[in-house]
């Protein structure tokens, strides 16, 4: 059979970046773009190169078909997301696209055709960079999405998804229908880098990814009492910045001492009034924690109301959560699991198992069907910047394991 | 001789209020507005009914001349300022102002005249709300303003002191020349809330001002690195509000433990980029810290230099102090508070000696004459609020003081 060419797909990244390369060196391939049409127009052709017939359904997913001997079979699906960050790196997203494209290229050549239908897809808006709705490629797939909340969508500039639709000559009222039917999807592959530090740190160049992590976010405020910063005795003081210091360290330290098992960030972080010679009044921040159990993000929760009570005792503020917005974490079955470490035996690759600590396609179609993803190093960890970068040899390592679970997954006969 | 009226003095405070009196009970006579022109000619009524002649100076301090038997010997300077925050309250500054029209009142009825003439000042923008420059009025006085700095003020909206003052028919080309010489100026009074805590805490009604606090004023950036808040490991952040917080705790502990010796405050605090899933990589804060004496700043200010070391060798940030800004603490002289202090003991009125904490005109004239300020009690240590208060037995007894004081410092004889 052809062999897998690195070179080639190190060709097609290169190419496909130079499309919506900005001047400091990063790609902005933002959905709907010219950029993003053009970089469409790409993975089209090399679909089509490849004996696929190509797709795009009603919101954007560009979809190449290479039919299995049983098309009737619930089919694979494989891939990965095509739009970037605002002038983001050339891997995130595009590295799944191409690569599953690659494997299809031998296929093709060496005339393999597994039992079932093999489908690449290339989602749409999956960073959430237009509207602040991440996947919503995968989301309008799996039937998240609604006219109504298709029409609640706009940009910072207020321009509303319609208008996008507008600008690309695309049918809007096309969304209510998808062309994708749950039911005939057997299975969801996704090869992505880490964007994380786990494989640079270990000196393993790729992972078959057990679960993808919840997310539990607090929105929480602070309130004491705004007062002169002269005036004021330090022990009459109610200062809410003080206050939500220590939640701030405290969470840092808990997390810290975890060992791992979860991660927390306090990231949005508003004073009131914010006046160099006044005592701050309120504080409103937001406490994120990850964990690839649900447990953990429970007890956590828990530790965080406790350490508010402590808080508002200690400063004579009051402490309140606003909104909880608890995301569980997503369990990857076993049968693709085990597929994926035979595959990676089947080419003699050792690999490390690992939870993703970031959100992907995957998380959003394993509501659907069966699902399973493959890391390649991140080096740095760094992601979304023009320094985002793999080594190719890692690069090549990963995909000689999707390769291999594909032609296994289709060809598991129908249960 | 006539006696001291508190309840003229509660009327007149009262009459003054309701001009610019707010919906919610707040007023605001903010510099230059109707409400300002309006409660200026109710001064100057008062001033004039108590035979003083009146002027406006060029920046618009209206003054009030009451001659002494040795016109040509330099005079006595007491008031306060007319102009209050927005919807504050009714005694912060105007308090000043009309317990010195009630010395004179008593004085023009009985038929006293002192030795030297005294000159009652109703102040201009001493809060600072139009152009963030408190002590305005002052400031032109005592020579610190020139037509270019008076050029660059503009408020938010970015209306200049020039169309405030053509709003209020004023001649700004005069703002070249004050009509006050400060030699002529042999001393400076001031009665005025105390906006602390000190004399409601301590149960006295009044209290003899030996200095006005310094103030040292840092601006900081903290540097980290803004990364992924699911990816990025705890041990591999450089997280700049984890930093921060600390600095804010250490800065807070320190400053409660210096038993009264200093105040310290963060109170401007922004974090960059503020997103709910990123590592905080910047934040920008103040840290103010107000004393009496200036080594205590000077020491402070040292500790926050070993604090930002500590910061970054922690947690892997730059920490950098961008500005400094430092007023110096002022002590009145010893000639008028012991006047002071042997008016209080002359009406029998114990008084406690304290700093004052907040800013005053009194600290601008210091430069060109010696002052001295007596404090009546604020309940709770409120002000720059409706909620402004102080009990009018404790003004009566801040007021015999004041007219007490204004007797002794108008009659000493020339040197």
């Amino acid at each position: 059979m052809t062999e897998i060419d690195i070179n080639l797909v190190q060709a097609h990244i290169e190419k496909l970046d130079m499309i919506g390369k900005m001047g400091n060196g990063g790609t902005s391939r933002l959905s709907y773009s010219k950029a993003w049409r053009q970089g469409q127009a790409f993975v089209t052709m090399l679909m089509e190169t490849c004996g696929m017939t190509v797709e795009r359904d009603a919101i954007g997913n560009l979809i190449g078909t290479y039919l299995g001997t049983e098309p009737n079979f619930p089919y694979l699906m494989v891939g990965s997301h095509l739009d970037t960050v605002p002038e983001g790196g050339s891997l995130d997203g595009a590295l799944g696209v191409l690569t599953a494209i690659e494997c299809i290229r031998t296929w093709q050549i060496a005339g393999y055709r597994p039992l079932r239908t093999v489908k690449i897809i290339a989602t749409v808006e999956e960073e959430g960079t237009l509207f602040g709705l991440g996947c919503m490629g995968t989301r309008f797939i799996v039937g998240e999405m609604t006219m109504e909340k298709f029409a609640a969508l706009h940009d910072k500039q207020g321009k509303t998804l319609a208008e996008y639709f507008a600008d690309n000559g695309m049918n809007y009222e096309a969304l209510a229908y998808s062309s994708i039917v749950p039911d005939e999807v057997f299975a969801f592959l996704e090869l992505h880098i880490e964007q994380g530090q786990e494989l640079d740190l270990s000196g393993e160049p790729c992972a078959i990814v057990t679960d993808i992590v919840g997310i539990d976010r607090h929105w929480i405020t602070i309130q004491g009492h705004a007062n002169h910063a002269g005036t004021t005795r330090m022990d009459r003081r109610r200062d809410a910045l003080v206050a939500a210091s220590m939640v701030v360290q405290e969470v840092y330290k808990a997390a810290c001492s975890s060992q791992g098992l979860y991660v927390a960030t306090v990231g949005a972080f508003k004073v009131t009034p914010g006046a160099t010679n006044v005592i701050p009044g309120k504080v409103e921040f937001t406490i994120e924690t990850r964990a690839a159990h649900d447990e953990t993000m429970e007890n956590v929760h828990l530790e965080i109301l406790k350490l508010l009570r402590q808080v508002e005792e200690k400063y004579n503020v009051k402490a309140m959560v606003n909104e909880r917005r608890f995301a569980p974490a997503v369990h990857f079955g076993t049968t693709i699991s085990e597929e994926l470490s035979k595959a990676a035996m089947d080419v003699k690759q050792k690999v490390k198992k690992m939870p993703s600590w970031a959100g992907h396609d995957s998380k959003i179609m394993a509501r659907i069907t069966q699902c399973g993803m493959i890391f390649v190093t991140s080096l740095n960890g760094i992601s979304h910047s023009p320094e985002e970068a793999t080594r190719w040899a890692d690069v090549e390592k990963g995909l000689k394991i999707l390769n291999q679970a594909m032609k296994r997954i289709a060809s598991i006969p129908q249960c």
